[in-house]
Formats: C-alpha cells, sequence, structure tokens
C-alpha cells in the first residue's frame, strides 16, 4: 500500500487496537495465478496469534500455506469536500483507515484446539452475558464444515490518512464538517488520531 | 468468492446500485506475483464505465493493463449472534454484501479526458449546491499527480449473505435484532433484499 510518512502508523499497540476494532476483514490469495477473496472476520485471540476460518466449501480453504496471502482491514472512511476545509484550495478527497497484514495461513486440524477457538470465539463476540455454545455433537459436528487457521503474520502496512498533512484549522474544520454530515464514526476515529497535533484530548493508547 | 446459490446476486441493477451506494473500493492486483491493494472510490460514470485514479507515486499506478486486477465493493455487515433468531439450534455467523468486480486497468493520458472526468467526479460528489471545480491552471495541475484509468469488467461475482436460507421468522428476527443493536444500515439492506421472500413492502428496484 503506497503510504506518505504522514499516514504512516508504525504503533503496535493502536494496530491491534484497530483491528480489533474493525475484525471483520477481506482474506486475498492467489490460487494458481488468480486473485481470489473471501470476507469473514480475523481476530486476535489471547494467546497472540491471529485466527480465522473458511467454510470447507470455499476453494480459498485450501490454499497452499506457503503462498503468500494478504488480510486486509479497514475502517473509518469518509468522502472529504474542499468545502470542509478551514483554508482555501483544497481539492476533493477519501479519508480512510486501513491495516494491511501479510503473511501465510496455517490450517489447523486438531479437534480439541478447533473446539477452543470455536469457544473463545464465540465468548469473544457474545461476552459473559451473550449466548453460550453447547457442549454438545450437533455443535461439534458444525466444525466439520469450516476450516480454521492461524495467520501469521510476516509484514504489517497500516495507514491513517486523515489530513495529517494539513494545518490545524483545516483538522478542526473536517471533523466538524464530518459531524454535520453525521459521520461520527469518521470524525471521531480523526479526533483520537490527531490529538498529537494540539492539545491532548485523548491519549493515543486509548483508541 | 464463495457463493452459495442463495446468496447469489446476478442482477445488473442491484449491482450497479450496490456500487453507486458503496463506491469506495479495494483495488487488488499481482505486482510481479504479488499482491498489492489500494482504497479508493470507483465510480460508474454516464458513459457506463467504471473509473478511478491512482496517485502517481503509487506503485501501483504503473501495473500492467494486461494483469487482472480485483475491484471488491464492500457494504453493509453484521455480527449475527444466534439469540437473533426466533428458531433454535443457530450458530454464529456474520451477514455481509460484496461485489467482486474482476477486470483490467486502461490507463488514460488524455488531457481533456482526464478533465472531463475530473468534473463529472466532482460533480458526482457534490451536486449542484456544493463544490465546484475551478477552471484554473492550478487545479489542472493537480491532474499530474493522479492517474486516471478505466476499469474493463469482466466478470463479476456479486453475494449478499443476509439469511436467505433461514424461515421467514428468523429473517424478521434478526432485522429487528439488527435494528436493536442500532445497525439500521444491515437492517435496512436486509429488509430491503429479502423482501421477495414475503409480502412485497420495496420493490427490488429500488435498492
Amino acid at each position: 500500500m503506497y503510504i506518505p510518512e504522514q499516514f504512516n502508523i508504525n504503533n503496535a499497540q493502536s494496530i491491534h487496537q484497530f483491528i480489533r476494532s474493525n475484525p471483520f476483514a477481506t482474506v486475498v490469495s492467489n490460487i494458481d495465478g488468480k486473485i481470489v477473496a473471501t470476507h469473514m472476520p480475523i481476530d486476535r485471540f489471547q494467546d497472540g496469534h491471529y485466527y480465522g476460518h473458511f467454510a470447507l466449501n470455499n476453494p480459498q480453504s485450501r490454499i497452499q500455506e506457503n503462498e503468500e496471502t494478504l488480510v486486509i482491514f479497514t475502517g473509518p472512511h469518509a468522502y472529504i469536500s474542499p468545502s470542509m476545509y478551514a483554508s482555501d484550495f483544497n481539492v476533493p478527497t477519501w479519508n480512510y483507515s486501513a491495516v494491511h497484514c501479510y503473511g501465510n495461513i496455517r490450517f489447523i486440524d486438531n479437534e480439541t484446539k478447533i473446539w477452543n477457538l470455536f469457544h473463545e470465539l464465540v465468548y469473544r463476540y457474545e461476552g459473559e452475558a451473550g449466548w453460550q455454545l453447547p457442549n454438545e455433537e450437533k455443535f461439534k459436528d458444525l466444525t466439520g464444515f469450516i476450516r480454521f487457521f492461524a495467520f501469521e503474520i510476516k509484514r504489517i502496512e497500516a495507514k491513517f490518512k486523515f489530513n495529517q498533512n494539513k494545518p490545524d484549522e483545516d483538522i478542526e474544520s473536517v471533523i466538524e464538517g464530518l459531524r454535520g454530515i453525521g459521520n461520527h464514526e469518521a470524525a471521531d476515529f480523526m479526533e483520537r488520531i490527531t490529538t498529537h497535533r494540539g492539545p491532548i484530548k485523548k491519549p493515543l493508547e486509548d483508541f
């Protein structure tokens, strides 16, 4: 991904938090030289590793483990009108956030491991009070229709492009503009990642 | 993309409308066998063709035109808890919508054509009352920093996966569940694409 220096993110904590907030990823591989992609949640588990799962009927569930795979996470984004800036002479742009993780898929065939991953995944999305995975055969059978894998990340490219190359007055007016069009997700995100530019409102670690 | 029959969309009008509503795409290419991706709006212009533009400094702006490129559009999505279903015995899933367009990039070098595309793009996002692109040299110079291209689509895979394989009572309870967690975007989308299952509330063409 092309990342001008001012939009480059290399803080591991920020990247982990971003993925945690935006786990629904696009998993891109080459099969016989052709690009294929599947959409699925990829989560960082308690052991610090990333895991996902394919439907077993998905041909991408049979890719070669030595083929490099790209997992793309995307977050808040918005069209930015030149009218949102305080200063003159601006052109339309798109503000966005994306993390590209390059690495390899390692399929998991151990049934106990799969069942444990399934449990942790359910707990992550359901929490203490939510739906619980019953310890029944019919649920265990379901794991036969999916193929879990660990995603071994080799390289990360992270880009948060939210006008960090603009003066403070523009940053503030764009945040206000985003609130004006009701895109609070992008406004909140932009506010957090640009706080280092001015008085600290929220620490970066909070993001 | 792996698409079970019940989630497959092959209605051109639905696909065009989906892209119009979700133009911020991921453009994926191979460069020397390595997968690269850039995020940008890709729009269908009045002439019926799709256009986008790279930053000229982006290495992907120099890809081979004969290399197949995948343009991914994504739309509403949501984690679906088993507790959202009316019926028993359901497992967690993710509902989502994605359109994958395979084709080739054709770079555009004609300055008049680029200027016209730039104008139409601005008008599309700004409308009649919004910011207007001044007919000034300093704005024309900006086109030197980007590289416009037409995207010639050869093949489309479209998947709207929103529980169409479930009984009506589940469809209704999931829509209600999505509203309950405040994801009205996914609820509205699901309501529209599943109307053919029951009494027509909104025609599909409206989507």
